[in-house]
């Protein structure tokens, strides 16, 4: 991560598995960002107690408040990062904040549907839309030419499981709903590889691995932290040509 | 069409543009269905007064009521099909009904994201679902082997607009709702052609092609009579081979 230097970071979902793991590794980085945002929704509850600890250790490290199904509470955040970041931009916007519901084909409800979409594909939109600006004069405020991770990027964290080509463990795991979002929050993040290009800012899509965390129960596992460690050595790689592309933790393209 | 002899076809959305269509060209055909249903939100309005008049000329056409984002309403259609059947299954599920908004990245709302996906995707898992007893009956019943759209067959009505690999018109339309929601319903297509071949019945994504309807406007336009035609020569085509793919009203295989 030698050329890796941003100065800013925010890691949505980022009390808990991935999202928590990103915050920790950029924190303990040699040269570690100015300010590195970790949301989540309820920073006062029991679960964001371990970045309430990290918080004491690091003075960079700012916990705020956003809920990804909530536009009210998105724009509130987008405020207080604003505060904390003064006349500079956000280069990078990891949207991290994902659920599953366990389900099949026979069994999947509206319910779940609507929920893991609000929450897999419109909460990225909206945080996007909302830190627009602020990742606009990062890339303005940039000497460096083209388009990079240390510059301004959106990155959203997708799945193997959005592959429609193809489509891994179903034998496993249907869990159509989250299928359907993470194929849907790859078609966004290709249009925002289109509707932002012009604007200096990379969108990239972002298969972590098969972790153990919460979430992440089926399949082959391999450790967090090695899965976040490879996703921070392919970041700095991204350029021009990877925009709007589906890549995993080790830098390797994914069909649609 | 020689050789697609169709016992049962129902079509959703079918009170207009390329629903109405579907139903038109079933009915004309020189060996029409036993059973034409066109499902349509309220089948006693003004707006379903052309598939009124088709009904009082031809017998084998029965208008169901059916709200593609209401489970009650759905299930209520399938019992109402059933009825009609009597003991024999359903050949052929058209999910036709969808809507598009006008939006840009910037401007696309969570309300137009969640009524998108509610009637684009999960509509079509729902009435799938609902209609699955019945896709089985006709597979069970029918001496073909394989899969085939005369058998039983679920033909969910897709877009070029949900091609992630080739982002088609993005200067013109970006509509980022209706990208989404056609790269879901791909996946949910995908998913369905995993789950249902056991129980012999085919799964497939179409792209109608850029028709003059009231949905469509944008692009280059063909006449609604050809592509619905050319729908209609490629659905006897498909096999086994085809399960879960993604093709356009002239049979070509569209990348996701």
């Amino acid at each position: 991560m030698a050329g890796f230097n941003v100065r800013s970071v925010l890691v949505t979902g980022a009390n808990r598995g991935i999202g928590l793991e990103l915050v920790k590794q950029f924190l303990e980085k040699s040269n570690p960002p100015e300010w590195v945002f970790a949301t989540c929704r309820d920073p006062e509850g029991e679960r964001a107690q371990q970045l309430k600890n990290l918080a004491s250790r690091h003075p960079n490290l700012a916990i705020v408040a956003l809920e990804a199904t909530d536009p009210a509470s998105i724009k509130a955040a987008a405020t207080r990062v604003e505060e904390h970041l003064k006349s500079s931009g956000l280069n990078l916007l990891i949207n991290n904040a994902g659920i599953v519901r366990p389900s099949t084909l026979e069994s999947e409800t509206p319910e779940d549907m609507s929920l893991v979409y609000a929450t897999n594909v419109t909460g990225p939109l909206l945080v996007s839309q909302a830190f627009l600006p602020l990742l606009k004069k990062a890339a303005q405020g940039s000497p460096q030419p083209g388009l990079s991770c240390s510059k301004a990027a959106i990155v959203n964290m997708s799945s193997e499981c959005g592959s429609i080509t193809n489509l891994i463990a179903w034998e496993l795991v249907q869990v159509v709903s989250y299928r359907c979002s993470k194929a849907a929050l790859n078609m966004l993040t290709k249009c925002q590889s289109l509707g932002y290009e012009g604007d200096g800012i990379l969108s990239i899509a972002v298969h972590p691995g098969w972790v153990q965390t919460d979430m992440g129960r089926a399949g082959r596992l391999s450790p967090l932290g090695l899965s976040v460690q490879g996703i921070l050595n392919v970041l700095p790689t991204l350029s021009k040509k990877d925009n709007g592309a589906f890549v995993n933790w080790e830098g390797k393209v994914l069909p649609w």
